[in-house]
């Protein structure tokens, strides 16, 4: 708990960085283990401050920490999918990948305790917050697709893609990592475009979308290549048509 | 908590049959209500039986209720996605569908508090138990693709379905059970085959699996429907080919 020289400890913070400051020791503590795990000692020890500080900041305790950590970490996730609405849909995506698997490659275990719940700290409120990071990522996905009323049918597919996108971030950290990022990301943007082509044959405004997104693409963009690899494997399929 | 006449609260039943009878009374409520909202009391009523009998069977309380009931819940679950061997691949999937979303339909509330997660009687042990049931799916899923050795692309492309299957059962639990359940099954089993596909387009075991599904497909069923569906949408896509 004594901070080792040149640690910014006792330097003179504002109230407002000195929380940042006990929050970003808080979650680079919280990727590497267990919530459960994690002592409000362990947090000062990261922060280089004194316990009674931590709880001057955070009366409730770890669990009062452990919400405004992940309220914290929720904040940036939820801009994740914030994106200029310029240039192809896939374009847009993959920008939006890139920084919602950077954060899961960041924090790690953290990640993953959150997404998977059990844990001892996991409470209505912080499925609550869980909840609020899909339905925003939902919000600005959707409003890449330019479309004022979205059906029920359209909002379905966005929101299965995102839990399918969790559910490949938890399986990449569980396979140490693998496959590189770039490929993932390509994976999942490619798997976008197919469920939203598939939604595309039972909702006609699921198809004014893919018709739009289609119409930005280039033939060297993600779908261009994703239609070349797939054609010759669904060629010799004529007899379906 | 006493029995109404007719009720065959204490009919002599053997040890199983008791156990099995709470179990459906418990699972029955935990479909209308929280689990933290159901007491013994409760279950033993619905059950027409004495508390001290449901404590007999059930000695660590509600807590000890709750998981037998899920593990109970959990084996009927993973027996969903076995399916003989036979037919199309999107006629095996269709039948495995149609029992789960029965289910769903039928636990409804009890099936949502366990996947969300956030309840109190929530651990580390239920939440194995219900990944054991993802994990279950998808080993019936990856049989019937015929694969001896299903590669890191095939294995996370199936998780991820099966996380947006259980995503669209809650969405769908959530909008008053609509759409119709053939609507729903219909377009997750077109999914399933845009998410393969688009799979197949950068793996080569997926690739063959894909191959040899649609061999077997014919052009009035799911797939070749699909393909009528989306090819209109797709058509004034040329310049990317």
């Amino acid at each position: 708990m004594t901070s080792a020289t040149g640690t910014p400890a006792y330097r003179r913070l504002s109230v407002e960085e000195r929380r940042a400051q006990l929050l970003e020791a808080a979650l680079s503590l919280f990727a590497h283990r267990a919530p459960e795990e994690v002592s409000l000692d362990d947090v000062a020890e990261a922060a280089g401050v004194s316990r009674p500080l931590v709880y001057r900041y955070f009366p409730g305790g770890k669990q009062q920490l452990y919400e405004a950590a992940l309220r914290s970490a929720a904040d940036v996730l939820e801009q994740c999918f914030a994106e200029p609405a310029e240039g192809p849909l896939t374009t847009r995506l993959a920008r939006a990948l890139d920084r919602y698997l950077a954060f899961v490659d960041q924090h790690d275990m953290g990640f993953a305790a959150l997404l998977q719940g059990g844990s001892v700290v996991e409470t209505s409120r912080t499925t609550a917050i869980v909840d609020g990071v899909r339905r925003a990522a939902a919000e600005h996905i959707l409003s890449h697709l330019a479309v004022t009323a979205p059906g029920a049918r359209l909002r379905m597919t966005v929101r299965m893609w995102i839990t399918a996108v969790e559910a490949a971030s938890l399986i990449w950290l569980d396979e140490g990592k693998q496959p590189p990022l770039d490929d993932l990301r390509d994976g999942l943007v490619d798997q976008f475009m197919a469920v939203l082509t598939a939604t595309a044959g039972r909702d006609p405004q699921t198809a004014d979308v893919v018709r739009h997104a289609l119409a930005l693409e280039t033939p060297d963009g993600p779908v261009g290549r994703l239609a070349r690899r797939v054609l010759p494997v669904v060629s010799d399929a004529a007899h379906l048509l």
